[in-house]
């Protein structure tokens, strides 16, 4: 079978509603483009980006820090508990074939690092500026754009 | 929304023909039962699983140990790659609300011991003898039983 | 420099005063032999070790699953916090060269089928019976003999 | 027994001439203050920390992404192999007490995100500039009396 595309989506787990509402933009068009996501399953971007996917009819993953899937946010439909704290934001970058990081927290800091670090492409949404190695974009739409781009030289 | 069950089958990636057609008729019916499943998504019972549930239309998720998610086998809708090594085996377990063991490697031990030592149900079909905590079945049919039974108690 | 070897001792945290005292005789032939002790950190069988293999002028090394090095019993010399949770039982047995296996839980059995997994001598002092892989030792002399027995292959 | 501090130092693993000789500068100021060093284990920063400390007589462990600890540069006292690949980064971090970051690449940047998320003392030394929350210092020296600034508050 065909293995579909893993799109990750990196953000902090409170965020602004302007934010919140790019999140879920991305989140749509990601469904719309029949791409999974993977994000970190709790509130913030992660809910966000959860929330537009779902209502569109995408798969959500979610790669919980904690032990219980119950804690996920209700736009999870998959829900994947690794207790292993933190360290599960590792597992959200490796999954993902593309991943697009939205806002500035610490964590999506630890994100982008890593995704660079091991050769995945990042695009960049309002988020920590100056990296050289992130595709700086304005918009979800333009995220998508870029998306698009990357995968068509991943092919 | 209403998270779905998740059935962990752990089992070495390379087995007996019997053994492959039992964790196939395994997979089967958690498809029928419209669970997801999560596994290792290699070879062997893995493989086994995976085939009986994708043929059966369900859910396979395969959290691998490897970089790529290519890695999967072909059964697999959904492989999570996550470069950990043999160290994917507890997250197998972690994320499952119910682990089915089958046939007897190293590995299916480490996994056995791990459910066990964090609580979760195992239900162990032609695999190690004589642990205290598993709960032993002598086909798929059976373990599908046991499994609802627990589910009925977790609810 | 000449790395030295690496002693892996598994056991529960909670043991009786007969099972912890022979943990604290291995743990003294550990420092004798100038080997270091790598362990949970914690109590039970991992204190015993710790105690014995410290009061006898070893390192010991507690691989912890918690967040703060405090966790650690006082007999850690050198405390490895990792935030992993159970998940830390992989690194104690990837980190040695043999493991020695004592007493009977459930984590012990996990790590007994992940360091035969990954082709880690193991050896056994009351633990889990019948295991086709574990050399079976009656005492802690006897155990050491067989660690030694099995570094001289490994050289 | 009272535990050693953790000095924890990441910076990547090929880097100038002049940045090994500023981190083997850090790594003499550890084991003068009696700190134990905790690093990656392999070369470039890695093995300029190292290779201070360990002259000046102090303990050096190296969590290292391999399986095998013969990996490790040799100034490395206590190799400890977790074979979690770029995973072990985030180990690096979470065992330390105050983590300093040396140069620029992107896995140093991904350990100082994590550092901050998970509220370590971060001190950077020409490292990723701009990042709130780095104590940036200019030379060697200054990184240690901020590293003692901050153990005094810890206390």
């Amino acid at each position: 079978m065909n293995k579909k595309t893993h799109i990750g989506v990196v953000g902090s787990g409170e965020c602004s509603p302007e934010i919140y509402d790019q999140a879920s933009a991305l989140g749509h068009l990601i469904a719309k483009n029949d791409w999974v996501l993977f994000c970190g399953g709790l509130g913030g971007v992660m809910e966000g980006v959860a929330k537009g996917c779902y209502q569109s009819g995408g798969i959500t993953v979610g790669i919980l820090p904690g032990k219980e899937k119950d804690s996920a946010n209700p736009f999870i439909t998959l829900p994947i508990a690794t207790g292993l704290g933190e360290g599960r934001n590792l597992l959200v970058v490796r999954a993902s074939d593309v991943v697009v990081a939205i806002g500035g927290s610490y964590g999506t800091l630890s994100e982008i690092g890593f995704a660079l670090k091991i050769g995945k492409p990042v695009i960049g949404l309002k988020t920590w500026p100056g990296i050289d190695g992130i595709d700086y974009v304005e918009t979800p739409d333009q995220g998508i754009n870029m998306v698009a781009k990357y995968l068509s030289r991943l092919k």
